[in-house]
C-alpha cells in the first residue's frame, strides 16, 4: 500500500512552501497538481515522478470524483502520491473532502499544511491581519455567492479577508455598506500575491474597483489595511 | 546598513518552516527568538550567529521596546537580523508593531510569513477549518480578555479558532452559550500542536475542560471539529 500526502503549497512563491512539503514532494511517484500552484514548486519532485494536472481553472479540469479515484487507486497500487494545492488544503481547498474520501478508501494520509493566501499575501504589503490597536481578530470567507452574514462579520470588528470575491465586488461593497461599514474603511485588492506578477490596489472600500483584476485575487477590508507600507519585497523569480 | 527579516517559524514542527525562512535564518548574524519557537528551527542559523532569547513566556523576557531597539541598532551596525516568532508574525504576533518601528527607524525589512497555528494545528487532527458542507469561513480571535463580540461571531457561522483562551475557557463557554451557540457544538483543545508533546481533547463545547492543559493551546469550535479523525501523524522529533 502506498500513501497520500495532502500538501498545501502556500500562497504562490515556491520559497513559501514548507521544508516538509518539499521533502514529501521528493518522495512522490505521482503528483496531482492544481492550476493555481506555481510550477516552481514542482522543482522538488523527482525527475521521474508522474505529474498530473487536475486544475479546475477556466471551467475545465478533472472532476473531484476523478481526482479522489486516481489518488486511491494509485496508493492501492503501492505508489506514493503528493496532492499539491495552492495555499492550505483546508482553507477553501476541498482538502477536507479529499481527506474523508481517502480515509474512507482505507488509504494512509499525511496532511502537510501550507500558508493560506489570506494571511501570507497581505503580509507582502506590510499589512498585519491582526494588530493590537486595530483588529483583535481576522475572518477568512469566500465572496463567490456563499450565504455570508456580512452584518455579523462587520459587527465582529475582525479584519475581513475575502477569497474569490473580485467578480462580486460591487455586491460585497453594497452588503458591507448596508451592514453599517463605513465606505472610508481601508481596503485593498491583491492579485497574484507573492509572485512577480503581483498587483494591488490599496485605498478605501467605497472606491475599490475590480476592473483590471483577472487573476486569483484577495480583498482585504479593515483598519489594518491603513498600515500598508512600502516594504522591501523580494518576490519569487519567474518559475 | 544591515536588514531585518521578520520571520514566522510556523506552528511548532521545525519542518513546517518555509524554505524562505530557513534560507533567511542562514543569512543572519543575529537571531532574536521568542520563547514559543521550537529550538529545532535554529538548526538553519549559522553556527557563528548570535542568538538572543527574547521570550515573554512566564512574565519574563525582554520588553517590546528593547527588542525593537536591538533590531534597529544591530541593523544600523551593518548586521543582518532574523526576528523569529512562532506561527505568523502578523497573526497575534506583534509583527505589525515591529514592522512599523523598524520602518520608522529607516531599516530595510523583509517579511516572511509562516503557518499560523490556528490553521496548521487543527489540520493535524484532520480538521479542515472550512468545508463546503459545514463552514464557509473561519475566524481567528484571542481569548484572553480582548473585547470580542461573541454574539457576532456565533451569528457569522464561521469556525471559531481561539488563541490563548484556555485560561478563560469557562467564561468563553458562557459567552458562546449566551450568544445562542448550542453546547453540543463540536469543539476541541489542542496543546503543543504539531510537536511530539501534542495533546488534545475533542468533544462538545459544553463538556470541554481546560484542566490539565498548561502549554500553549488553541480552542476550535464548530461543526468541522466533528470531522476530526485518526490521521497518520508524523510529528516532529524532539528538538
Amino acid at each position: 500500500m502506498g500513501k497520500v500526502y495532502l500538501i498545501g503549497a502556500g500562497p504562490g512563491d515556491p520559497q513559501l512552501m514548507t521544508l516538509k512539503a518539499a521533502r514529501a514532494l521528493g518522495l512522490a511517484d505521482v503528483v496531482l497538481v492544481d492550476a493555481l500552484v506555481n510550477r516552481g514548486c514542482l522543482a522538488h519532485a523527482r525527475s521521474d515522478a508522474r505529474v498530473i494536472e487536475v486544475g479546475k481553472r477556466a471551467g475545465g479540469g478533472a472532476s473531484q470524483a476523478f481526482i479522489e479515484k486516481v489518488m486511491i487507486q494509485t496508493a492501492k497500487n503501492g505508489h506514493t502520491v503528493a496532492r499539491l494545492k495552492g495555499g492550505d488544503s483546508f482553507v477553501f481547498g476541498r482538502g477536507g473532502e479529499e481527506l474523508q474520501a481517502l480515509l474512507d478508501g482505507g488509504i494512509e494520509v499525511e496532511v502537510i499544511p501550507g500558508i493560506t493566501a489570506g494571511i501570507g499575501v497581505p503580509a507582502m504589503l506590510g499589512i498585519p491581519v491582526t494588530h493590537r490597536d486595530f483588529a483583535h481578530g481576522v475572518t477568512l470567507v469566500t465572496g463567490h455567492g456563499a450565504a455570508v452574514d456580512w452584518r455579523a462579520l462587520v459587527r465582529s470588528g475582525t479584519t475581513l479577508v475575502i477569497y474569490m470575491g473580485v467578480r462580486n465586488l460591487e455586491a460585497i461593497k453594497r452588503a458591507l455598506k448596508a451592514a453599517g461599514m463605513d465606505p472610508a474603511t481601508p481596503a485593498c485588492i491583491i492579485e497574484n500575491g507573492t509572485l512577480p506578477a503581483q498587483r494591488q490596489m490599496v485605498g478605501r472600500l467605497g472606491r475599490l474597483s475590480g476592473a483590471g483584476f483577472h487573476g486569483p485575487a484577495l480583498i482585504v477590508v479593515g483598519a489594518v489595511v491603513g498600515l500598508a507600507r512600502e516594504v522591501t519585497e523580494h518576490r519569487a523569480k519567474a518559475a
